[in-house]
């Protein structure tokens, strides 16, 4: 069941987001069987975080858009993600603040073992704060589940 | 009070864990006036993986030992990290889990602004999953505070 | 203070939901010298889940509208039956999910002691999921309080 | 993507322990297709409550011992679970409560659509309170996942 | 259902702890018809601090021994007022921190109403910090309940 | 790194808000070299609770406006004295309740050594319940930390 070294898919879906150019990363991972996509989002509302992920995901076929277990196992991943963003209270405007991300969704399998079969990470990097430009840190989280 | 691009304390603090040789570069970070370090811990205790980083934090000169304020900023930024690994509660071997980490604290001013002073930043990143080898999955955390 | 066996109020308000006709179930407990009612509600607003409940409860003389400390029993009871539907944050379309449920309230003492007194139980059941048609797996929630 | 009535997972993995013969309801499960066990813990230690699940699925065949991915799901299934019976802290005996309950886990595909493929349930019914006998009122659990 | 003024529980139960002569303080409510006691705990244990309370209140009869509801009342009074000392994980030792705390138990009612019966409040003050001499800060907490 | 007895800020900024005359008392703290300021905010938004001491600790300059450190202090003590007022989920009107509060803001050394620096406190008292008036009871919040 180990992790494949070279196959640690939230370190990719990490360095994805922190690498200056995320669009040719992303297309070097694709030549090694992961499917994934980059995108952005910035809101108070955590909702319109969730809802931006799952429609990249869907659009760039990272997720079957008819098949539930999937959209599940997606969702799951993204609110497991946003805790580290929001490191307590999964809300942003609710409590004042604000969020610029962003994402990564990748998919494929991390394990050695072939039987493990394929997971799924979401990366979120970026800042938080106020809704006042420049009243914010950085932020990160990732979320990882089978799929 | 905008962030500086070049000085992203998050950023250095999570690419530092992701390195092939974080020793290494966290020397070049040292030479652009940023005091940090790295280290590893793997604990079913919550406490432990935070008295670890505190610890490394100590001897290595990153707060100082006998001013609270400087604990209690590190100690607020490890448990926001601990949010990120944990995703909901901050437990481990309470909820039959454990996990593998390595850590890196890294302090300085990631604004333009000279006013903001110093930060710190902590990151996590390594495995969390059932006390059972390979049973795990990768996790990661940052918290960042000014100090 | 051992509960009667025949007389618990959760396992009561919960077969309730799970039953093929919820009000001749109803009828039945009310004969045993329960109160109680069962209702549905669907939104992805937490607070119309909550006041669905309270309107549900007040209307049919199950808690006294005009008796702060009996709201307060029931709001206390709802919110703990949220925590079992909503598993870790008590929101709904804040995280960009939706929920239809059904719900019934009991009062009654499920105690062999008298002393024991009345005491409520919410039980929620349904589903939560995606606000897409069958996105969505089933949830329940049961919450408990002196009264 | 529905959910087929009669296949309702949560619903059967409840009333199993509610049952007055979970065993039998059981048997009548498994010859519907359905994989499941039923097993009894009584704790003040919720990584216990845990294990007793993850011992009981393991030994009855429901998850396959070697496949991680198949105890992930299982394992975020019965921390969804205990939200339900802790309602806000996944703690036990660290805030001096204690929990005597029956579990149950279900597996089978709870949909109309075959794609959707295999979902687990884990429901947990009991009582929780004070370690002093009858100072304690009932509590319920459940969670889904997809395997 | 107004609150009275003269008869605000939490206020009063609050002032009790700040004090310098709590003991004299609660003689002087309890001459104006509460019950209540005061009193010392610390610990890393957060379940200590529940017994430490439970306790006082027992031996000083505030709460009657034997009967649940009154217990029932006094546990989520305690927790909630746990909940603003640790501020997020109603964890004290697991996450390497300690509290030093005076508490009181406060019983009447604060209502105009006499219909409103008697609440319980208990309200905690003190320390909490790392488990080394002087690396603390302030805490308080209130919790409030019907009985 | 001991608190000075007579400078504990938190039980300062507590006294405040249960005296009968906060803004004399204010005077009072103001010649004894402590900043801070009180005033009073009711709401169905959490959102509007921070923005109203925000906004008060700005115009009465208790925190540089212009300095994204201090706005991260005050935030951080601000939403750690909710955890106070709300018991579990930092949430006020999407679970249906609403809060009466007077809140202050003290800035200073609390702490023998003058290396502590200054810190921050926020009080805050009033009412939690539901959107009826009387239908409430007391709930009262503290948040420290270092600025
Ligand atoms: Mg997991
Ligand atoms: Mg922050
Ligand atoms: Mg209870
Ligand atoms: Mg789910
Ligand atoms: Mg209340
Ligand atoms: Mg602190």
């Amino acid at each position: 069941m180990t992790l494949n070294k070279d196959l640690r898919i939230g370190r990719h879906a990490i360095l994805l987001l922190l690498s200056d150019q995320p669009a040719e990363q992303m297309k070097k991972l694709e030549q090694s069987n992961w499917k994934g996509c980059v995108g952005k989002v910035g809101s108070m509302d955590a909702h319109k975080v969730v809802a931006a992920i799952e429609t990249a995901a869907k659009k760039n076929g990272i997720i079957q858009t008819d098949v539930y277990r999937e959209s599940h196992a997606l969702y799951h991943a993204i609110i497991e993600a946003l805790h580290g963003v929001t490191r307590g209270q999964v809300q942003l405007g609710s409590i004042l603040r604000t969020v610029g991300l962003t994402f990564a969704v990748l998919r494929g399998n991390p394990y050695i073992n072939e039987q493990e079969g394929e997971w799924i990470a979401v990366s979120l990097y970026g800042t938080i704060g106020a809704p006042v430009k420049g009243s914010e840190h950085e932020t990160i989280g990732l979320g990882i589940n089978h799929i």
